[in-house]
């Protein structure tokens, strides 16, 4: 082991991150924020095993997941009998159950669905649950996708009323709104008018492909769409069809698509609008269809004009859980884009509070007792506070507070405890000023 | 897909859990008082992927490990030469980096050193760092034993005065005092303690062999514990050390054995004592070895008299970063025991605030919109509201709230809202008083 530096990579494996520091603070102040966020709505945490069965992941996606599941190898005997069973059919991939019984979960849509079918005689419905924790996928790394990453999911489960649409969007605008960030829009449809419109411009038997075209929308030029369409249905498309990609038609004109469908997103828009839910505009967006199959009434997504990008988005899915089930099961969910989320807040290089903290240094190590007493009344008053822990010359400690951005530093040493009088340095400015113990505390208080 | 619920296991895998409701509020809430207490010390989160290369794993701690692994196949291309180049060797065990190359950490001190080695021209030192994550071992389940835990550790890297020491065990204490958990003692002992009372005492050939022996201390008979000394030497042992084993002897007569280290470890006794650290007790314990071959000082453990479990320990490991470096690093940690903790806690039954939450229920849809503001309201004050999200009758809707647990409903139909006059329901006693608007909130933080 020793001289093990020579040889050994020390980075993380690839697509993987370390987080130190600032970074760290930051993403665990998102996750907190997040949390809170919810809390306030009654919504309840849910964690689940970074492991699951292979039988799981699969079984809810079809294979289509197989490619993104990191699995684990079999462990002792039963791994043993695996290579006794396979050694003549090993070669090329591994057989499902073979090697590997394990895996790392890609989603948390997956555990949840588990979840419910495992506890759904417990489980008090409706279930207003939140989940956030890392996903893992297997894919080839490249600039801003990693292998492991946060997701954040907020759910109602076996709730159909659009109440629950009306509670999850609003839980996520809590978000923003604890995070005062302005003009995040909301865009939100309906799978079900989508359906419609594609029945009545006659793509009746090709919806999904008509819905993956709906959603290349924004990242089509509009001839281009159009051609695309016209490709699909074999024949020029009409009219009205081409005033819908150009976002001409307002939803009043989708009642003669869906009556009932479109007359419930206006109640729901109208309510989202008039409260004041974080989101500066609710927008009627009829090419929104969400990528994921498994959606099958509103469907909303968080955009902000800045950023190309969405932040968020999800919908109701109220056959997804029945699939782990033998009863039906509602459901309605809203996934924050954690990664995305962080992104934009450095980009907008949003000041959180990453050091709120006091640098004390110990010039004297005959002091650090009577110092360490100082510094645990100061926490006690509720501020934080690093006192060097090791012996070092003066000079050091102050480069060293000077390199981890300290702003302050509370210098005591022998005439200041005589004195009772604390000397105070801004390290930004330079400036000094004493204080005695008790309008320290009032001090600091006052400027954290 | 449809039928599945009739084959597939929805159970977590064997050895994991799924956390819901109270029991994931309650570990989100230990995690947080344990970063927040950190914190109020000006450590640093640490954040570091749940997979690591491998080499990097069994690196750190040579081959033990590798059974305890959990490792992930290698994917694509990787795996397809795998079995191409492994055909021949394959059977019986997976030689190191044929089928896999990642594996999931199995605790949280090797990828901490990895981390000082990949990042020491950028880290600031003294390094006070936490990490706080879950864990994975493939080792056999049994009672309490998870697959998959939670770790918390707290460590000063590159200082090597005894002020770390202080300081990581003041910041420990900090946290027993922010859950205000009385009663527990640090135990603490210095392992050049143990090598020179092993040379003393005639096993200066079997240091580490009477290190192993001395933990064995409390959960062996005393004489049992002798006559195994004596095997050890060989010999009957001396009266010295069998008072030390009836824990007869104080520090000061350790002086004989290493005076300086005695010395040190009096004065930080000291230390420690004269501090409100949190800990009830500090006792000399000059029995305390702890586990782990890579503590070279101070050792330290946390008791308490209920029970016969350790709830978190550590100590000054000078040596094991250096081994990833080309530099010494001395270092110093502490990691509490998170799970047995939160055991600890629920069996004190210590009361975690996990339902701080009002219930209203929705008896009128066409109120929703109304409810929803007044429920925002008191969220901008600070509150949790919990509004009813679908649509369900009165009974319905009461008996979740019961079901849940919420101990107050506030109730507002029609007449309550134009009256002015909103009823507030204690659930456990089902007493009813109304407030207006102003009084329910000033009401609603007193009660919370």
């Amino acid at each position: 082991m020793v001289g093990m530096a020579s040889r050994l990579s020390t980075k993380p494996p690839t697509g993987f991150r370390d987080f130190l520091g600032t970074e760290a603070v930051r993403r665990k102040q998102l996750e907190e924020t997040i949390a809170k966020a919810y809390r306030s709505f009654g919504y309840l945490p849910l964690d689940t095993p970074a492991l699951e069965n292979l039988e799981v992941l699969f079984g809810s996606g079809g294979q289509d997941n197989e490619k993104l599941v990191f699995k684990t190898l079999k462990r002792g005997e039963k791994l043993e009998k695996a290579f006794e069973l396979g050694k003549s059919t090993l070669g090329g991939s591994d057989t499902l159950g073979e090697l590997s019984d394990l895996g790392l979960r890609f989603d948390l849509t997956v555990p949840l669905c588990r979840v419910v079918a495992q506890y759904q005689n417990e489980i008090k419905f409706p279930w207003k649950v939140f989940h956030i924790g890392p996903v893992w996928r297997a894919e080839r790394p490249q600039k801003g996708r990693f292998r492991e990453f946060m997701q954040c999911d907020v759910d109602i489960i076996g709730g159909s009323s659009r109440g629950v649409e009306l509670d999850v969007i609003q839980a996520v605008g809590q978000v923003f709104k604890e995070l005062k960030l302005n003009d995040f829009k909301l865009h939100i449809n309906d799978r079900r008018l989508i359906t419609a419109m594609a029945k009545r411009f006659g793509f009746g038997d090709k919806i999904s492909a008509f819905a993956i075209l709906l959603d290349k929308k924004d990242k089509l030029d509009p001839e281009k769409l159009k051609e695309e369409f016209s490709n699909l249905l074999g024949d020029k498309i009409s009219k009205d069809l081409e005033k819908i990609l150009e976002g001409q038609v307002s939803l009043d004109k989708f009642e003669a698509f869906d009556f009932e469908t479109a007359n419930e997103l206006a109640e729901l828009m109208a309510h989202l609008t008039s409260l004041e839910t974080g989101f500066s505009e609710i927008v009627f967006d009829p090419s929104l269809a969400r990528g994921m199959g498994y959606y099958t009434g509103t469907v909303f997504e968080v955009r902000h004009s800045s950023v190309g990008y969405s932040l968020g988005g999800g919908g109701r899915y109220d056959e997804l859980i029945g699939r782990f089930l033998k009863n039906p099961m509602p459901a309605c969910g809203f996934s924050i884009g954690f990664e995305r989320l962080l992104l934009f807040l450095e980009e907008q290089d949003q000041a959180l509070d990453t050091q709120k903290c006091i640098f004390m240094p110990v010039f004297d190590e005959s002091l650090r007792l009577e110092l360490c007493q100082i510094a645990s009344n100061l926490r006690l008053a509720g501020l934080s506070v690093d006192l060097y822990p090791d012996s070092a010359k003066a000079k050091k400690q102050m480069q060293f507070a000077n390199d981890r951005n300290f702003k302050w530093a509370l210098i005591i040493a022998r005439d200041e405890i005589q004195s009772g009088q604390y000397k105070l340095k801004n390290l930004e400015t330079g400036d000094e000023k004493s204080y005695t113990p008790e309008n320290l505390h009032k001090h600091l208080l006052s400027v954290f």
